[in-house]
């Protein structure tokens, strides 16, 4: 495959062309450095820095003999993205180019800004550039599973068969979602169909959960590979930031009740999905969606749970429960099938603890760079 | 009422100022003559002239001695929007400012980026304004009827109850619509309702069917007083476009089997229906959701009953299908709930023949400066 993968930079986006690039495909990822910048400008500091991505490109090199071509440049841009897929015509593009941050989205007036024209402009962008460059090419676009919020029914795996008043009809599971940065991903769920419907594109739109975790098969021997690890708590996902707390002696903030249920996987799942979604390519005219996730935790099951493995490491884990800054259901009905990876033949890397421990142990290597100021934020809404 | 409309300009817009200003609102009206600009830019003349704002409320003042403001700027600059707001401070907001043509959303890639980027971007700043300066204020969004598409169920008035597995919950109706113009206004929804449940701000949606019609209770004296009234493929509305392509002689243009069916209303409806939704704010942290609809009919209706309207102003109709240029369905189910706004007082001003030969007399006083090319373009989709 000629894999062109957009926001190569992230803390998915680089293991992905990695993992893509040893199984022999011709990897390309563009970036702007958008979210580095913006961790910049917010002062939330990852664990440990990572080399650019011509840097990384190299070290990978060194180690695989692959190359990883690097663009650095704006997707909203037209000039740009229009010359890049006229160049390097993908089969296959896997989108991750947005602004990744539900609180960042929440922040003030500017980063709404910002992440509403951002989001929903490289996603049209690159609509059009398919469009105009490679109509057949197989788009794989991440969305979450915060997409759906938290209905009280039984969430299905993108789409909802409704029966009303006798008659019946198939429509996209109803969205709504928590943050703004939520919304754009609904807003991008809409992009997409409408242009898959109507132009026959090939679309796969992964609903993923929260993803943990910072090994894969391909960073495990040199640190200078592995994904940026954000532990404050605008870039930083819960569970790699509660490991984060639990190793620097900052009591778990648990957002009031703690019953808040979402589903979660693996960093190493995550390639799995992405690989299995390019294998089984959309038809044309067809958007597939899966719900991306391997299992479902609550807030407070994770630090318990995080608090257990941290005794078994020497970690005396504080949990605390704070007055919860955003409006969302603490307590509520969360079931979501999850079938559809696991029929293509997903192997699920629980969450362990073993698996926990391994991520603990390496966040103890970097204790020392741990600034606690950065961990809580208090961004309301 | 302070009545912010933004949009001013537009076919709806200053027939909306005049009305509000004749009920003794203090009204301002905002725009930045986009869709002057790309009918201009498309060659989609309008049947007649029609004054810039400035020189329209100048006129207005001349008959009923009120001033209505004009401001002209962009409203996706943040700056422009945020002064504007700041000075202002309106209690209602009437938003009607998007690119309002599906053609012209799918002519080529640049007009596609213009719609997405103009109605996503004027939607989002017109909340962070809102919260900035008027959280208070209530807000009437112009949504269409477009955004539901033709499911294979009733339509329902914004909302579905969803019965799935034993429980239920309350969705917003699944939206699916038929041009990247109409999925903007479902992406402004998800937007909308977003910040409606997180802010808890004042919105009503209006869901409209296409508008008809070109006289109002304020303009009936003074033709400079009149909406501008397209009449090419890009920028006309079907009823109107109809009526223009019989005084010219150029057959009825109906596309495929002609069973396409819609729901419609009167321009002087649409006012009614303004000033209910305003008169009826939504209460904070509620979105308000109406079928802004009279009638329903199939375009081989509308034509018929042009074709026969027609002969009784004495003009030979010839009605003519062509293939259809769009991607739709040509015959459907469709039955669309619209109570909410007939609970609320309006009283329809039905199609009748003396309704059209009305339009059809107007519209043959101006026969000379019709121009038969402009009428078919073949935007395909």
């Amino acid at each position: 495959m000629r894999v062109l993968i957009l926001g190569g930079d992230g803390y998915l986006g680089w293991p992905t062309a990695m993992h893509f690039s040893a199984k022999g495909h011709e990897v390309a990822v563009v970036d702007n450095y958008l979210r580095r910048n913006l961790a910049r400008e917010t002062d939330s500091g990852a664990l440990y820095s990572t080399p650019n991505l011509h840097e990384r490109a190299e070290i990978w090199k060194e180690h695989s003999g692959e190359n990883i071509s690097v663009h650095i440049g704006d997707l909203c841009d037209w000039d740009f993205i229009n010359s890049l897929f006229a160049e390097f015509k993908p089969d296959t593009i896997i989108h991750y180019a947005e602004q990744p941050s539900a609180p960042y989205s929440m922040l003030s007036t500017a980063a709404a800004r910002l992440t509403l024209s951002n989001n929903i402009g490289v996603t049209g962008n690159v609509v059009l550039a398919m469009k105009e460059h490679c109509p057949d090419a197989h788009l794989i676009k991440l969305g979450t599973m915060g997409e759906y919020g938290t209905p009280n029914i039984d969430i299905e795996e993108g789409w909802l068969e409704v029966e009303h008043k006798g008659r019946s009809q198939k429509f996209l599971y109803p969205r709504q979602a928590g943050s703004l940065y939520h919304t754009t991903k609904v807003m991008d769920t809409d992009l997409l169909w409408f242009y898959v419907r109507t132009w026959g594109l090939r679309v796969t739109d992964l609903m993923q959960g929260p993803v943990y975790g910072i090994f894969t098969d391909e960073n495990g021997h040199d640190d200078r590979l592995l994904p940026c690890f954000a532990y404050d708590e605008i870039f930083g996902t819960v569970i790699n930031r509660f490991v984060v707390q639990a190793v620097a002696g900052y009591p778990l903030t648990v957002y009031g009740k703690g019953g808040q249920t979402r589903g979660y996987l693996n960093l190493k799942d995550t390639l799995q999905c992405l690989l299995l979604a390019a294998e089984n390519p959309a038809d044309s005219g067809e958007m597939k969606i899966y719900n991306q996730l391997t299992e479902t935790f609550s807030v407070n099951e994770i630090a318990d749970h995080v608090q257990r493995v941290g005794k078994q490491h020497g970690l005396d884990v504080e949990i605390k429960s704070i007055e919860n800054p955003r409006k969302e259901l603490e307590e509520h009905y969360y079931n979501p099938a999850h079938t559809g990876l696991l029929d293509l033949g997903l192997k699920p890397n629980y969450l362990t603890d073993e698996a926990l421990g391994e991520i603990i142990q390496k966040v103890i290597q970097y204790k020392d760079s741990i600034v606690q100021g950065r961990i809580f934020r208090g961004v309301k809404w």
